[in-house]
C-alpha cells in the first residue's frame, strides 16, 4: 500500500494519556489485567433512522503499522511522555489480543458493540483513540452516503468532496461512499489504495483556459473522445449544450450542469438534447447536493448526481459519537466482572456484550444487545452480528471492499421499509438490552 | 518528518479531472499558458465575524512531496486515467511556479485571496485539490478554535478531539488549535510532527481497572507525582474529590470533571477543593463543550477547559468552502487576461487580485481586495496581506507554528472589538473590491 495513505506508523495516532494510564498500570500491576473494551454509540445523530458500521478494513490496516519504533520512543521518552521502563515495554509492543465487531458495511443502532477489543489492559487501552478516529470518521460518511444513495433511487452517485476536508480523511470518505453504493470517486489516491473506480473529465478552470468554450469542448473531445462529459454552465447553457452536440455529434456521453435550478435547467437541457437528437447524452448534476436536494430531483431528468461538500461532511454529523469503554476487567482474584461509571448523565452498561438481530417474516424487527445468549422467541430468528476481525493479533477478518458493499445493501433490504424514509425519526429498530 | 503524517507522496490526492484537463491541455498546446489561481471563500460560515488563514504550512509541506512516482504512475495509466505521453510528462513534473498567500494566522474575509498559485496552466491547476483539502480543513478548524480562546477568556485550553475525527486531520486540528491560543493538546503526533504540547492524565478506565477508586488515584500519584490530574466523575464526585485531597495533600494538581452540569460540579469541587485547604488545586472541566459553553462558564471557577468534538468539526461549520478559480490566464498573442464564469449565481471577478488591511487609528476598518493598488485615502493606513510562499518553486515561505500563532494573536487584536463576539453578526470588516 502506497505511504501517502497507509504511513509507516500509526502508534502516535494516540492520545497523550492512553500512554500515562499504561505507565501508570505496567507499574501498579494491573497492566496485564485481561480487558474488554467496546465501541457503541449511545445514541445516533438526531433524526437518523440506522447508523452503518464502516471503517473495519482501515482499522484493520493501521493496527497492523501500530508499533513503538525507534522514532516514535525517542520522542516519547524526550517529551517525557514515558519513562525508561515504559519505552522498554513499548518497543517490545505487539497486540496480541482479541477484536470483534460488526461485519463492515452492517448497519447499528444506538448501543451496538459494533467492536470489541479484548486483551490485556496495556494493550487494548492503547487502540483506544486509534478505533475511535477510524469509526467515528468513517461511520459519520457511511451514514450519510448510505442515505444518499437511497435517495438517488438507483441513478449513480459520484463522489467528488475531497476538496472539502482534510486530504487524509478524503481518501477514507471515498472509500466509505463506495461501500455505502456510490459508482464512483473523484480521488485518485482512493483508486489506487482501495481501488474504488475513479472519475471526472473538466472543471470550468479548463473552459476559462482556452479561447472560447468551443476551443474548449474541441479540445476535450479531442482527448477523451466522444462519450466525455462536457461542462456546459460556465458561460452559456443552451448555447453549450448546442455547441457541444454541435461539435461531439448525438453520440456525446452527457453534459454536466454545477450551478443554477438544478432541476430546471436539467429539464431544459434534456429537451434541448432531444429536439437535437442527443437522447442517449446523459445530464448530470452537481453543486451543492444533499440526501434532500437529490430526492427533489427524482422527476427531473438526471442520470448521475455528482456529491461533495455534504458528503465527506456527514450531512450535518460530521462524527458518529462513538466511544470507546471499559466494560469488564479481570479482578485481583483472577475473575472477569463487567465494570462501568455511575456518574449521572454518561453511566454504562458493565459486562462483554453480545448482539443478534432479531428477524421475523425476514424483516428485522429488534437489536438484541445483551451479556447473554438472546431467549428464543417463537416466530423469531436470530442472526449473530459480531464476527472475529483479529484472533490474538492476527488479522483474520479482512475482506475485499465490494464484499462490504454487497453486505451493506443486504443489511439495507433487510430492515422495516420506514428505515429508509429520509425525513427525521427514530432508529428503525429498538436497541433490547438484558443483562446475566 | 515522521511518515505517518507527512507521508511519501501527495500527487494522487488529486481529483481525476485535474489529470483528464492537463492531458488535454497538453495536446491542445494550452498547458503552457501562464496561468492565475486564487484561493478565496465567497462568504463566512453563516454569522462568523472573521475567517482564520491557517494550513499554509502543511501546504508547503506537501507541496514539496507532490511527484509523480512509478508507482503512482503505473497507477495511473493502468487504470487509463493518462496515456504514456502525458505519464511522461508527469514524471518530470517539479512544480516551478510561484504561491503567494495570506500570512498563516492572519484573518481573512468573503473575497479575500488567501492564495495564490501561478505558474503554467499545467502546473497550477494539478495543485487544486490539495490546496483545496488543506485550506478548507485547516481554516475552519482554525475558525472555531480562534473563538473558543476567546471565549475562555485567558483560561488555558486543551485540544482533544482526536477520537472524534479521522485520524490524519486529527493531527492537523490539535496543530491549527495550537496556532489559535490553544494550549496543548491530547495527539502525540501533533507533539512530534508539530512540537505542539502535549498532555493528558487518565480517562475512566484506568479508575475501572482498579478495585478502587482509591486504588487508581493512589496508583496515578505514584507514577505521575502530585502534580497531576486526578478525573473525579467516574463514581460520586464528592467522595473522589476527598480521596484526592486525602492522598495527595493540598498540592493536588487538578481534578477534571468530565459529565454532569459543569458549572455546579466545578462550582461545588471549588468549595471542597478549597474547605480541605487545597486552594491551589486546579479544577479542569472537559465534556461537550463549544465556544457557547465555555462563554457560560466564566462566572465558574474553572481553570482550563478541554475540547474535543465541536473544536474537530468546525463548531457547526466543519468546512471553509473556500474555492480554487482561475482568474487570469495568457491568450493565444502571450497577453494576460482576466477570466471569470459567467453563468448565474457562481460568477467571479477575474483578474490577479491585490490585497491589503486598511487602518485607522491603529483599528482595521475594512479588506480591500483590487486587481490595482489601493488609492490612498487621508487619515488611513494599509497593510498589504500577501507574502511570497513559493517562489519559482522553492519554498520561501516556511516558518515556525509559534510566528503564526503570535501572528494570530495580533492580527485578532487589530480588528474592531464586536469582531470578538460571539453572537451571529456580519464579517467584521466589509470587503472593498476593484478592478482596473
Amino acid at each position: 500500500m502506497p505511504e501517502a495513505v497507509r504511513g509507516a506508523g500509526t502508534a502516535l495516532l494516540t492520545d497523550h494519556y492512553e500512554l500515562t494510564m499504561l505507565q501508570a498500570a505496567l507499574r501498579d500491576g494491573t497492566a496485564a489485567r485481561h480487558a474488554v473494551f467496546e465501541v457503541f454509540a449511545r445514541r445516533l445523530p438526531q433524526g437518523r433512522r440506522y447508523g452503518v458500521t464502516a471503517g473495519t478494513g482501515r482499522f484493520l490496516d493501521a493496527l497492523e503499522r501500530f508499533r513503538f519504533g525507534a522514532d516514535e520512543l525517542d520522542f516519547l521518552t524526550r517529551s517525557g511522555v514515558v519513562d525508561d521502563a515504559t519505552a522498554a515495554w513499548l518497543e517490545r509492543f505487539r497486540f496480541g489480543g482479541d477484536v470483534w465487531g460488526y461485519a463492515e458495511g452492517d448497519c447499528y443502532f444506538p448501543g451496538s458493540p459494533i467492536l470489541r477489543v479484548e486483551g490485556t489492559f496495556a494493550e487494548t487501552v492503547l487502540l483506544e483513540t486509534l478505533a475511535l478516529s477510524v469509526f467515528n470518521h468513517d461511520c459519520a460518511i457511511a451514514a450519510a452516503a448510505s442515505r444518499m444513495v437511497q435517495a438517488a433511487g438507483g441513478r449513480p452517485l459520484i463522489e467528488m468532496g475531497s476538496r472539502r476536508t482534510h486530504e487524509g480523511a478524503a481518501v477514507a470518505a471515498a472509500r466509505v461512499a463506495h461501500l455505502c453504493g456510490f459508482a464512483t470517486t473523484s480521488n485518485l489516491e482512493a483508486g489506487r489504495t482501495y481501488g474504488v473506480p475513479t472519475a471526472g473529465t473538466a472543471a470550468h478552470a479548463f473552459t476559462l483556459l482556452h479561447d472560447d468554450e468551443r476551443a474548449a469542448f474541441r479540445s476535450q473531445l479531442s482527448a477523451s473522445g466522444t462519450d466525455t462529459t462536457l461542462l456546459v454552465d460556465t458561460y452559456d447553457v443552451a448555447e453549450a449544450v448546442r455547441t457541444a452536440v454541435e461539435l461531439a455529434g448525438p453520440g456525446l456521453g452527457a453534459v454536466r450542469i454545477d450551478s443554477g435550478d438544478l432541476r430546471a435547467v436539467a429539464e431544459e437541457a434534456r429537451r434541448q438534447l432531444d429536439g437535437l437528437g442527443a437522447r442517449g447524452t446523459r445530464v448530470v448534476v452537481t453543486g451543492d447536493l444533499d440526501e434532500y436536494a437529490i430526492a427533489a430531483l427524482a422527476a427531473a431528468p438526471c442520470d448521475a448526481y455528482g456529491v461533495g461538500t455534504s458528503l465527506v461532511t456527514g450531512s450535518g454529523a460530521p462524527t458518529a459519537s462513538l466511544v470507546y469503554k471499559l466494560v469488564a476487567r479481570e479482578d485481583a482474584s483472577g475473575d472477569l466482572v463487567p465494570v462501568a461509571k455511575s456518574s449521572p448523565g454518561k453511566s454504562g452498561t458493565g459486562g462483554r456484550k453480545h448482539a443478534h438481530r432479531r428477524f421475523q417474516d425476514g424483516v428485522a424487527v429488534a437489536e438484541l444487545v445483551s451479556t447473554d445468549a438472546p431467549a428464543p422467541e417463537p416466530g423469531t430468528e436470530d442472526r449473530p452480528l459480531q464476527v472475529p476481525l483479529v484472533t490474538a493479533g492476527r488479522v483474520v477478518g479482512r475482506e475485499p471492499l465490494e464484499a462490504a458493499r454487497e453486505r451493506h445493501r443486504r443489511a439495507l433490504a433487510e430492515l422495516p421499509p420506514a428505515a429508509l424514509h429520509l425525513t427525521k425519526g427514530d432508529p428503525a429498530l429498538p436497541t433490547l438490552t438484558g443483562q446475566s
